[in-house]
């Protein structure tokens, strides 16, 4: 953009626009060629802006704002390998469809390629990972422009919210003078009256009423249909009704918060590891929600019900999740209006097929409860959490093991927490950021379930509890290493597993929490754990709950729970 | 790639070839799908791996490495955001000129973009910053396709080393077993007799002895001919000889190895500041070797010559560092070859051009000296570094203020030590891994300088301390903030300028130190420095010390250095 005003100006009303489309919240990282960017979004009182130093943190922390706000979040940063640090949260908003509207600065093309300083080629920088991509150019602010900047600027939040959400990155390039002057002056173009945006975009996805019908008719012959509910947000929590009363389990990850009610099913993770149990009750009808969740045994299962078993898959964003192409039909409508149009015309199916699954679940609980009272365990800690934070809470789970123990071993609770997670590429980059993003922005207390290496690759995230002055209970599974991968068959090969897959760092946490202004307390009982989570969620200041634990004692103890989950049923 | 023994046959191959081809780190983190790469590279002996629990850091780490080496490095990761971690560094390798080999796990076709879990889009992540993108496919170990592997590792090698040197990545398709059996077997086709790689490739570049008549017939008509020298890996050191039996002053920055001999002047930054001496000195031939110094005096002096004086870059690399489009002609030969080719042709210049440069740098010098003595400050750090380490050793540099104060400064010695810096894109991420590669492939010690702001964006690098046993001194320059931006017309922003440009984080280093099991000293006094740079060099542990300084003063004193160099002369 040429020196002057102009820069400023255009940027003044393009920043007005994303708060005129609902933009709530902005991530900012020091630098200098931002700075024209940097001062619009800090200049705009509705807006709240997050300093992060890494940009990392910044793109994972935009990334659970944005998933926990239900509503998409600006980030910018500076030029070079700045931008490049977005890129692993640009990817997991892709994959799990989260809206992002990255903003980053960039030189203008005289400087580019010719040695001028922190200049990297940013024209698609996130390749197929953003949404739209847009070389924004320079311009002077004419009217004509501050329209097309306005249009502009719209466009970039529908098109992060439309159909499949994802990121949206527009690149500026930016000349100097990077400051404005004093009086940077009238709007060239103000925008619409009534604080409306230059451009609405929205109305009415497909009809979940006829989707509703269609699947009632479907139903019409199945006598065993199963529900099943992956990561959704907002979560699925109204589906429950809908599936209690047409009589159909519902398989719930937590990550659907559609595990509550009278029809859901906790345990499905370790009662499709009976075959008796999975095959004496093999639906029918399956009709899926949103992701699948992330459960091998129920994957595989969904995978060897025959390819006559008609799956139905719920996928408005257009997300294709089936890995074993064993889908039938994919409906584009809302999943819990379409389950509840179809009560209202489905037939009644036969209580005992979902009492089957009940007491099953039932009885999967009763054995988890048996075999975990008593010491602390990594299963022991998600099952706690589950039981015991406020509803009002919100749990956000690392990926690798703590979600897969969350899944495993959470129970049904009709006021569950809402539980997050970075599920899109599964990475374990970005966690604590993340869950700081949700923190942010969640009315209830937020509470962080997270491995040590997860925890060591993002320790910089730590940094917003000391800047951002943002509280988070973070609990903290230390088994010095990666624990997901003990229950692997590389586990078995000594020469490279402890040092190139493991990891083993020897990290004292405590001494992370001393540097980022964190609590820090270990925890070594169940006592303890309520405990200390009472005196986290009470307090102020951000607080690790460290509990220890042995990598082989935790596979030794899943492989326990699972002997002891089937043989119950 | 196929199950069963296949993927495994074919990666030792492969690896095989790479460590025939001069490859000797490799590094890794930790993950499942890698794990077939992983144990290809740890059980080749020729190689030294280096685990990393964070992408980002094990991928600066391998540009530190291959930057100090200078050979290159070859990096695994696991599926997904694990590969967008290494964006960063691949950037700031192609940018820089740095030869990696990135070998990224992938998830076969059948598994991608069905919601398979840890699976993006990997096929051209880097975009335009890799050199060379294959998509290596699945195969059979048929001695056929182990040939073509062999061939394609070294193709790889060879790629990221021809012309101008840079990243190549290839990404696996792997599928399970990720394990091979426990007798993998012979070798389907060994590779070359005596060692050899399956494919050499290189011979020599264009001729320095023809460019060096071809410059010596420029230089007949110049009186005024100066010699520009910038980063370069490996270091510049011949031209040092050259230019001074030619009579030419040599302008040379600490990280092109030539700010050594008798033609060498230091303080170019400073001096070019003056008006006078900038418009008496003004040269009529200027050469340029490697990439253009950071000085923006210097920068803005080249631009202004005049478009008649002629101005030579050597760029064998193909790098194109021109900002101002100053340059006549571009020369692919070596530097130093054609310079001495030229040396013994060139008409001999009057003594006196180059003793008014060395005579300004000398009172330049002076000056720095007086107004430096007495107190710590950043300049003084920088000048300390310069004049005390040791030669063998290495300094390791940041970007951002750093880097300046290296090359305004450090005074000419003979004996200086190397000089490195991340400066591809000059961004401040992963300076401290990179400086960790470069100390643990260097023979002497290793000093990293660097600010605050970079050392809280790459904390987690220091967990190459820990973990690869590695030494590394740290010399911390601690202002709170980022103190580069405190010259910049953003500072007179207040109400954006501290929280979100300046960044205070208000960290206690010492808790990073005892985090990591670093050593941690506050260093206040000249004195102080240099008992503790003499501990921190004995030390086997990785030492930070760290000098406390003010932002606001520090601007002043820069500015007090530039009014009493410019005084002096």
């Amino acid at each position: 953009m040429p020196a002057g005003p102009d820069t400023h100006l255009l940027l003044r009303a393009f920043v007005d626009e994303l708060a005129r489309c609902g933009v709530r919240e902005a991530c900012t990282s020091p630098g200098s060629r931002s700075t024209p960017i940097v001062l619009a979004l800090v200049r705009d009182d509705r807006l709240r802006c997050f300093s992060h130093i890494d940009e990392r943190c910044s793109g994972f922390f935009a990334v659970g704002a944005a998933k926990a706000a239900c509503r998409p979040v600006a980030i910018t940063c500076t030029s070079g390998t700045a931008a490049a640090n977005l890129a692993p949260a640009v990817i997991e908003a892709w994959q799990a469809r989260v809206p992002l509207v990255v903003l980053t600065a960039d030189r203008p093309p005289e400087l580019r390629e010719v040695g001028a300083g922190q200049t990297i080629d940013q024209i698609g920088l996130y390749g197929s990972a953003a949404k739209w991509f847009f070389e924004v150019g320079t311009h002077e602010a004419t009217p004509e422009r501050v329209r097309w900047m306005r249009m502009l600027a719209c466009r970039a939040v529908w098109t992060a919210l439309d159909g499949r959400r994802g990121p949206v990155h527009l690149n500026f390039a930016l000349r100097e003078p990077l400051v404005p002057p004093v009086e940077l002056g009238e709007d060239p173009l103000p925008g619409r009256s009534a604080g409306r945006p230059w451009l609405l975009r929205g109305g009415p996805g497909p009809d979940a009423a006829a989707a509703g019908r269609a699947l009632a008719v479907l139903a019409r012959d199945a006598h065993r249909p199963v529900v099943v509910a992956g990561r959704a947000e907002p979560g699925l929590d109204a589906i429950g009704a809908a599936c209690h009363s047409l009589g159909w389990p519902l398989l719930a990850d937590p990550l659907s918060g559609a595990r509550r009610g009278g029809a859901a099913v906790a345990h499905y993770d370790l009662l499709l590891r009976a075959p008796t149990f999975s095959a004496t009750n093999a639906p029918d009808l399956v009709v899926r929600c949103a992701d699948l969740p992330t459960s091998k045994p129920l994957r595989a299962w969904l995978e060897s019900l025959g390819d006559d078993v008609p799956q139905l898959a719920f996928d408005s964003q257009a997300a294709w999740q089936d890995p074993s192409a064993s889908v039938h039909a994919v409906l584009g409508s809302d999943a819990a209006a379409t389950l509840v149009a179809a009560a209202v015309r489905a037939p009644a199916t036969d209580p005992a097929w979902l009492s089957a699954w009940r007491d099953a679940d039932a009885r999967a609980a009763g054995a988890i409860d048996d075999l975990l009272a008593g010491e602390l365990s990594e299963p022991r800690v998600a099952r706690e959490l589950g039981a015991r934070m406020p509803a009002e809470a919100t749990l956000f789970v690392a990926s690798s093991m703590a979600v897969r123990d969350v899944e495993s071993f959470t129970a049904v609770r009709d006021d569950a927490p809402r539980v997050l997670c970075n599920r899109g590429a599964n990475g374990i980059d970005g966690t604590v950021s993340s869950a700081f993003g949700a923190a942010a922005v969640s009315s209830g207390p937020v509470v962080l379930l997270i491995g040590d290496v997860a925890l060591a690759h993002d320790v910089g995230g730590l940094l917003a509890a000391r800047r951002g002055g943002l509280s988070l209970t973070i609990v903290l599974l230390n088994n010095d290493g990666g624990g997901i991968f003990e229950f692997l068959p590389v586990a078995s090969e000594r020469d490279a597993f402890e040092e190139h897959i493991a990891t083993p760092h020897g990290l004292d946490f405590a001494h992370a929490a001393a540097l980022y202004g964190c609590e820090h307390e270990h925890v070594a009982s169940v006592e303890g754990l309520r405990d200390g989570l009472g005196r986290a969620l009470d307090s102020p200041a951000t607080t690790i709950l460290e509990v220890r634990t042995a990598r082989a004692a935790n596979v030794a103890l899943h492989r326990e729970l699972a002997a002891a989950a089937v043989a119950a049923i």
